[in-house]
């Protein structure tokens, strides 16, 4: 396990990396150090005794075992080019970014050979954003997602199956960046796309008070970090527009059953997707 | 409010039939019959005295002061067309369909001029089928929408807003069968249709160990009643299918702002779809 006196420095301490800290800090992690350009995220970490020390002073990274970057995937890359030069020697680099393939290979392009970076996908999120909603409980029920291939060091692998346990995510898989990708372009960033088409499509605000549990837990994603989202859909352009025409394909196909009012067609597509999301049910359980 | 020693019959003692048959034992009402080709479903009904007396008969439907069809939208319609010249002078006859103008028009058409139907949608439903799943408890949530036109009585109107109070829906809606099919053809057909087709775009079960509760959410409802909901879907074919194609012009032109790497395009369209979400949650309250 991580040892409580290694320096772990987390770069952006925003609602994932505040919930990273709090959640250190809980673990009896003392020796954390946060760096952000906000000097109230700092203080209110500080507050808190979330970090030992914090602020937007580079400098801070120095001697740092272990370094987490909970930054917007473009930001990181360029953080990360510009200040390699302070890190340790054998020091570990991770994230939490939500797409790793052109991540990984950006980052790999320029980093130093004697740093090593293992990208980490928390699958845990909220509508909100900022440290004031930090909570570590995010993490009790999801996914921790380690990119692993043949240049992966055990050393490094042992360091994100540690920040894992210590989170307590309920699930630790390891996968290669483009299944990684491929995945969330369907699981993750359809849904989103789906989420946000559908309040789009019309002002249905003024149906508010007819709707039920359907239409709710449909849009309930489509208040979203307008920041974030648009980075990580560039990031996954390729999976993504694939996975839109291939939904929209879809539609059309249910469309046509309607409209040539092909009653047993509909069933057989609505017995499918009974019983895929049954199976889908008992798999997760 | 409807009088206790009124006769009520409930045609159907499926899953909303029963719950309906439970709702009026629960508020104290006993002269409550039941009309089902199930002999185990009115057995069950009886056993725990939910109906006072049922069977396959339908003279069981003689001297009823309100009869309530719990079937489906076609077997409703054949249903009173064949048993019409048993129902009592001046009944009045309602139903829990869940598409409005087509039934209604076609019940119009034949109904003998001493009964009143007033077209009733509880919005409430499962995925699961029959009186074994009945649970009155579905309605304290849900919206109930009464259907009404020029024609409609105000002892009518008085009856079907008894039937909600004594259900105890939470909401009371009425509106006419127009507005009424649409609204239901946007929120919660649209939204059955995209449930249904991501759980069918492809074979995702193996992808079940990484998903969140996004995917969870947007797929639920696929779990779906095949014989109910394409007669539902074809009843409202119109209005579906323009919902359909608009959603799907939605995703083309967020794939077209992807595409195009549109950053600032995308942004807009998800502070749209946030501060949309965000208003109608505060109507909703």
């Amino acid at each position: 396990m991580i040892s409580r006196s290694a320096k772990i420095t987390i770069v952006g301490l925003g609602l994932l990396g505040g919930s990273y800290a709090k959640g250190f800090f809980n673990a009896g992690y003392r020796n954390v150090y946060g760096i952000d350009i906000d000097e109230e995220a700092i203080a209110f970490a500080k507050k808190y005794g979330w970090i030992k020390e914090g602020g937007d002073d580079v400098n801070l990274v120095k001697d740092s075992d272990i370094i987490i970057s909970a930054l917007y995937p473009t930001t990181f890359i360029s953080w990360v080019k510009e200040n390699q030069h302070l890190f340790k020697k054998d020091c570990i680099l991770t994230d939490v970014t939500g797409i790793k393939e052109e991540v990984m290979k950006e980052i790999r392009s320029f980093l130093r050979s004697d740093v090593e970076f293992i990208p980490c996908h928390p699958m845990a999120g909220r509508e909100y954003k900022g440290i004031h909603y930090a909570d570590p409980s995010l993490f009790f029920d999801a996914n921790f997602i380690i990119i692993k291939d043949e240049n992966t060091s055990s050393r490094a692998l042992e360091v994100a199956q540690d920040i894992a346990k210590i989170l307590k995510f309920k699930h630790v898989v390891t996968l290669n960046a483009k299944q990684h990708d491929e995945m969330i372009g369907f699981l993750s960033q359809l849904t989103h796309v789906i989420a946000v088409s559908l309040m789009n499509v019309n002002d249905n605000t003024n149906l508010a008070e007819y709707t039920g549990d359907s239409f709710r837990d449909l849009t309930r994603i489509a208040k979203i970090n307008e920041d974030l989202w648009p980075e990580l859909f560039l990031l996954n352009k390729e999976n993504l527009s694939k996975e839109i025409s291939s939904f929209v394909d879809e539609l059309n196909a249910f469309k046509k059953l309607l409209e040539e009012e092909d009653k047993e067609g509909m069933k057989e597509k609505l017995i499918q997707s009974t019983k895929r999301r049954k199976k889908f049910d008992e798999e997760a359980l």
